[in-house]
C-alpha cells in the first residue's frame, strides 16, 4: 500500500459531510465510489461521488472538466489516484474546500442513479466453485463439476442492453419450457425465476486486441467494484442451454448496484488467495505472488428478499442469505482479467465482468434460491410467514455487501435492488 | 412487394455510374447497401452507399443531414423506403441529380470501409443444421443434434469489443488446450484454428425491454444482411465450452463485411421456408403463414481461401466451400428476432445477429473447416498442392456472396476479408 493510499484509508479521518460519519454508513470518507446521477432537467448523466447520503457533483466540484465516464475510467493509476486525493482532501473536516464544494452536493434520495457507466460488452463469470457444484449436481447429477472448472475461469458472455440500474422492476420473462415428461416444450411465464448473488467488476483501462493483460498488470486495468443481481429463468435455462450456454434464460434483466467502490478503497480488505489442499496449481499465466498474498477481497454479502405483502405491510424484508466473496471465490479478479485477454480479446472501459454466482460452502450461504431451496423443493419460510421456492410477481431483492476489520473504516456498496413485475402474456 | 420497391428493383434499370452496371457487379443501382466510409483526414466515419466500385457519401449528396448511422438505421420502414426511392431515382441514367451527385462520389479502393456501424450486442445463433449436426457428432458422437435443436433457435452472446472491419487481420490466439490423453492443460497457440461461414443480421428499429416483437412485425425490426466470419479455435472450444458456452474460442475476432444488404434489395429473393417432412411445427410464436410463404432468402455464399504463398504468387485463392443460406438454414430472419425477444430482451439499432455457420447437406457445402476436413482429418488439398486442415499462419479466408435468379438483376454482398497473423507467444 502506497503512501498515498495510506492516507486517504486513514480510519480516524472525518468528514464535514455529517452523514458520512455515521456508524454503519456505506460512504464514509474512506470510500468515495464514483456513479452517475440525474436530476429532473438534466440533458445526460453527471458523474458523482458517493459521500454520506450525499453525492457529490465531480464537475461542479471543479474536479473534471467533463462528465464521461469513461474518460474518467480510463484515467492513469497515477491519475486516478490524484483525484482520489483531492477527494478525500477536500472532504475532509476542516477543509478549505467546504464552501466551495457544498453547493456541489445534492442528497441521493433526491436525484435518479443510473448504471453507473454505460456498458460496452458484458461478460459473465463463473467463479463460485460451491455454486458451481450445487448446480452441477442439479444440472447434471453424475457430472457436477466439469474437468476444466479447477483450470479454466469459465466464462460467458451475456446482454449489455439489459442491464438494468438498482431500483429498476422486470416482466417476469415468457419462455419456451420443457417439463421433464413432456413431449414438447410450450411458451409460458418462466415458473424458476431466481437471483444470482454476484460482484460486477468494472474495467477502466483498456487493451488493444491482440495484445494479453499479464497477470501482473490486470488489476490496474479494474476501475471498481459493485453489486449486480444476474436474475435467472431457471426452468427456461435447462431447456435452452445446451451446447451454447445460456441466453434468454439471462438476458432479460440483469441489476447493478450505482456505485462503484475502486480498488483503492478496497486495498485494506486484500488477503492472501489460496486453493484447497490438494486442488492443482493454476497454470504459471493465471500464477503470481501477488495473486497468492493479496488476490482476495474481504467483501462481505446479503440478499433481501421483500415481498409483496411485506411491502404493504412496511416491512423491509428478511435477510436470506448471507455469503462471502472471498470464501466463494474460486479465481481472483486478476486471473479473470488476465484469462479474458490471454486470447487477445480486447476490454474496454466500461465493459463489465460480472464474478458469477457467490455461495459459500454451506446452505445458508447460497447465492441463489435454486440452491437455497435445493431446486424449489425445500421452500424456504419468511418471518411473516409467507414461504418462496422461487421468486414470485412483486417480490423484490436487494443485495448489499460491506468491507470491514483489519483496523479500516467499515465501507459499503449501497444496494442493488429490483422487483419481479407480472410477465406480459398478451403477446 | 409493394410498388414503390417494385420500381427500385427493376432490374432494366440502369446507373450513370457506369461501373454499377456491369454483369456480375455486386452493387448495380437495384442494391443500394449502406456502410460506413472515412478517407485520411476525416474525424469519423461517414454514411455511404455503395454504387458500382464507387461510395457515395450520403450527407455530401443531401440525403441525411448527419452522419449517425444508428439514426438512420432506426427510420420508419416509410423513411427507408422513402430514401431508397431518392437513391435509386438519383442514380438513374438520366438523372438531374448526375452533376450534383457526381462530387459526392468516392472509389471503393480509395477510402477505408468500416464495420457497417457501431455494434452495442452481438448475438451469434445456430441456424445450420447440417453444421450443428456435424459439428455435435465431433464435439458428442454419442448425441449429436440435442432435442431442443429443432424447438429453440439455439443462439448466445458474442463479443461486440472485437469485431473487426473486412480486410483486418488478428493473432492467432493463445488459449488453454488439452489433449484428450493429457493430465493436464497448458496454454498454447490454438491448432485448430477454423472460419465460420455466416451472414450477419443488423437490427434497424429497436424493441423496448419487456416488450416481444411478434413473427409478423419481426423483419420491420431487421436494417440489412452482411456476410460475418466468426473465426474460431476449435481446441480451445473444446476445454472450455462446457457448461457456459464457447467464450475465448470466439471472441478474439470475428470480421463483418463493409455493406448492409437491406431487405428491401432481398425483396426479389425472398422463398417459401418449410420444414423437412416429419419434424414438428415450431411453436406458434414462430410460426406465421409469412414466414412459411416467404421466410427463406436465397443467398449464394463461398469461401475463398488464400495462403499466403497464393498472396506471393499473385494466386487469388481458391473456392473451398459453396454454401446457401435457404438450404443451410433451419430457422428464418423473423424467427431469431422473436425468438431473442420473448422474454422481453430490449435489441438496439446497430445490434448484430449472427446466423451461425450456414453449412449445405453435402461435404462441399461446409460453412467451416472443422466439417470441410472432418475435424482435421482429411486435409484439403488446394489448386497449388499446399494442403490445409485447419488455418495456417498467413492465410486469408474471404467470403462473398450473391443473390440472382427470379428475373431480379444479380446482387453481392462485397467481400469479408481477414488474415491471420502468427500468434504472440512472447506474453
Amino acid at each position: 500500500m502506497n503512501q498515498t493510499l495510506n492516507e486517504t484509508l486513514n480510519p480516524q479521518l472525518q468528514s464535514w459531510v455529517v452523514s458520512a460519519n455515521a456508524a454503519g454508513c456505506d460512504f464514509p470518507i474512506q470510500n468515495l465510489p464514483f456513479g452517475r446521477f440525474r436530476t429532473q432537467g438534466d440533458s445526460g448523466w453527471r458523474i458523482g461521488v458517493a459521500i454520506g447520503d450525499q453525492v457529490l457533483d465531480l464537475r461542479k466540484a471543479g474536479l473534471t472538466d467533463h462528465a464521461d465516464m469513461h474518460r474518467l475510467m480510463q484515467a492513469t493509476l497515477q491519475e486516478r489516484q490524484a483525484l482520489r486525493q483531492a477527494l478525500s482532501e477536500g472532504l475532509r473536516m476542516g477543509s478549505t474546500r467546504q464552501s466551495a464544494w457544498e453547493p456541489a452536493l445534492l442528497a441521493q434520495s433526491a436525484v435518479e442513479l443510473g448504471l453507473p457507466c454505460e456498458v460496452g460488452d458484458y461478460t459473465d463469470f463463473y467463479v463460485g466453485i460451491h455454486h458451481a457444484s450445487e448446480v452441477g449436481r442439479q444440472f447434471r447429477p453424475d457430472n457436477p463439476l466439469l474437468p476444466n472448472y479447477k483450470w479454466v475461469p469459465i466464462g460467458y458472455h451475456g446482454r449489455a442492453s439489459t442491464l438494468q440500474a438498482s431500483g429498476s422492476s422486470f416482466h417476469r420473462p415468457m419462455g419456451q419450457v420443457k417439463a421433464p415428461d413432456a413431449a414438447q416444450p410450450v411458451l409460458a411465464p418462466c415458473a424458476r425465476l431466481d437471483i444470482e448473488l454476484e460482484l460486477g467488476i468494472f474495467i477502466g483501462q483498456p487493451n488493444a486486441q491482440g495484445v494479453p493483460v499479464s497477470i501482473q498488470d490486470a488489476e490496474q486495468h479494474v476501475f471498481g467494484i459493485t453489486l449486480f443481481n444476474d436474475w435467472s429463468a431457471r426452468d427456461i435455462q435447462a431447456w435452452e442451454y445446451q451446447p451454447l450456454g445460456p441466453f434468454l434464460s439471462k438476458n432479460f434483466a440483469s441489476t447493478v448496484s450505482p456505485w462503484m467502490v475502486t480498488m483503492e478503497a478496497l486495498e485494506p480488505f486484500r488477503q492472501p488467495f489460496s486453493r484447497p489442499e490438494g486442488d492443482p496449481d493454476p497454470l504459471p499465466y493465471l500464477d503470481s505472488v501477488s495473486n497468492r498474498t493479496r488476490g482476495a477481497i474481504a467483501v462481505q454479502m446479503e440478499v433481501v428478499l421483500q415481498t409483496a405483502r411485506m411491502a404493504r405491510e412496511g416491512h423491509a424484508g428478511d435477510v436470506i442469505s448471507r455469503s462471502s466473496f472471498a470464501e466463494a471465490a474460486y479465481w481472483t479478479v486478476a486471473q479473470l482479467v488476465t484469462h479474458h485477454t490471454v486470447n487477445g480479446c480486447a476490454l474496454r472501459a466500461g465493459d463489465l465482468l460480472g464474478s458469477g454466482t457467490l455461495s459459500g460452502p454451506t446452505l445458508a450461504q447460497s447465492g441463489s434460491l435454486l440452491e437455497l431451496t435445493t431446486g424449489g423443493k425445500n421452500r424456504i419460510t419468511l418471518s411473516n410467514g409467507e414461504t418462496r421456492g422461487f421468486l414470485e410477481d412483486g417480490d423484490t431483492v436487494v443485495l448489499r455487501a460491506y468491507c470491514e476489520g483489519a483496523g479500516a473504516r467499515r465501507i459499503g456498496f449501497g444496494e442493488c435492488r429490483g422487483t419481479v413485475l407480472p410477465a406480459r402474456t398478451e403477446g
